[in-house]
């Protein structure tokens, strides 16, 4: 099975109204609730892929409660953690009239050291038997800035690959601890590395102890620089349509090449065509499964000159 | 007692930002929960002033409890009764730059046929009792357009004096079935009788079947047609705040000066007063009780001779 963190999960609504107005009162005319947070968005990905799935973090109060109900719905098995504090909420406004979102993100509950510690125990137990650890999103408030790293350790320890998806200095801490993939964006890369340049930056981020970096380049695709060689994949086309999830998608295809000892080539056209699959769907943070299927052999795995 | 009735409750978050910036993404950095709905917020005012105050309407789902939790906490009395479906939530963005605040409402519920039957017969046995009722608010999804005239006509029967507060087309048909006092604002008075007026308006209103009609001029106060005359009511100042259940607290007044029978000038006092008050007061929606303590001798209220 493949195992997903998300130390911070929330609440996903999407709220569309005719059209957001700063200082006005709109009436929402459809509520969507969806289990939130990048870890849980790999797990429905890799679970509709038809991979065991499952999902730990935390949750707790009434969001959390409503959080558990919809992951019960899906194939993703449940192995939260209780914290006494709410799950967060997060709030996507979609404004009908332009398709455009207005996103408030909750802080989330503050998680105690005694939390954290059922949390690690809980962690340590579900790596006996994973194929491969997802650890995603942002810490929430109370969790200790080297709480991924701790856990990329225990993960290496264990002899599971893990991959580590998260920004500045839990991402810094993280990487130091020899994840065997990082997946940043140009932003994370750039918070990182102080470089804008997507080679450059790749590389430096995997002399800081990554196995393999995969930096996202947006709609142009992706960079990996790993040790059996240097790969850029692109999208056959440029695709139009919503980007939230995008990367989370990614995300699920590189731990389905993983777990499948796929090449690197296939594992990266796999997170394309995903991450492509999902700005396409009409459905934020789902895939189209048939676009998906389409996009698979279209997507265009280059090998470079191993530079650096 | 006092009988508040609110039949789209919600659950009320209050989200403070740095600036809401339309199609960015935001963190929040306070997150506010508080049960809400017109009524409860009178039944919030009136418990607040030591009346003894029930509540009841409806509530469901993950967000009802937390909603009902939050009330436990309250000297209100929770008569509220259940639905399957969840209660909605609102959300207030408050840009903390300006001040400003952006409001999203969810549509609430569709209530069931049984479950107005069981709210109705809860509505009847709390009649009992009850010194006064207030129905107060939108009607959430399914609840027919003359449920409030149905209350109105069951409270009269019971011998109870009932204040209606809500608008369109179940104001249009409660006030048909007489209720005691309706206290429209000025949009409300216009959808109802064509007429921007507020003297002609009101007067009109009065025609329509309620005893008394209590208008609100906003930030210059009240005007009241009564079967003991014509006043208007001001504020000493003009005060500058949040008007975030100023409306809701004008009702607590009028309410308050109905169980004491007092006469329709101190009535009028506690309203403007309170309404005041809730403005001054830094949290959105309640009331600063020094503030109406030091207002209410200073309100002006003024006997007009009786026009049409």
């Amino acid at each position: 099975m493949i195992l997903t963190v998300t130390l911070n999960t929330a609440l996903d609504l999407t709220y569309r109204v005719p059209a957001l107005t700063p200082h006005a009162s709109h009436r929402v005319t459809q509520v969507i609730e969806r289990p939130g947070g990048k870890g849980l968005n790999v797990a429905r990905v890799l679970a509709a892929l038809g991979y065991e799935t499952v999902a730990t973090g935390f949750a707790g109060g009434a969001t959390g409660s409503v959080l558990r109900d919809l992951l019960a719905a899906t194939p993703v098995r449940d192995e939260l953690v209780g914290t006494a504090g709410p799950t967060r909420r997060t709030v996507a406004i979609v404004d009908t009239s332009t398709g455009d979102t207005t996103q408030l993100n909750e802080p989330g509950p503050t998680v105690t050291a005694d939390e954290w510690t059922a949390f690690r125990t809980r962690f340590t137990e579900l790596l006996d038997g994973a194929a491969a650890v997802a650890l995603c999103g942002s810490l929430p408030p109370g969790i200790h800035v080297g709480a991924y790293a701790d856990l990329v350790r225990l993960s290496r320890a264990a002899g599971v690959p893990v991959l580590l998806d998260t920004s500045g200095e839990p991402l810094r801490r993280g990487i130091a601890a020899r994840p065997d993939l990082v997946k940043p964006n140009a932003d994370e890369l750039a918070q990182l590395t102080g470089s804008r340049d997507p080679l450059r930056a790749t590389h430096d981020a995997r002399g800081r102890g990554a196995r393999a970096v995969v930096s996202s380049l947006g709609p142009e695709g992706l960079l990996a620089a790993t040790a059996e060689g240097l790969w850029r994949a692109t999208p056959p086309a440029a695709v139009k349509g919503n980007p939230t999830g995008a990367g989370d998608s990614a995300v699920a295809g590189l731990l389905s090449g993983l777990v499948d000892k796929a090449p690197w080539p296939e594992r990266l056209a796999r997170a394309v065509a995903l991450s492509a699959a999902t700005v396409l769907s009409p459905v934020a943070g789902e895939f189209d499964p048939t676009a998906y299927e389409e996009l698979l052999p279209r997507v265009k795995v280059t090998a470079e000159p191993q530079a650096a």
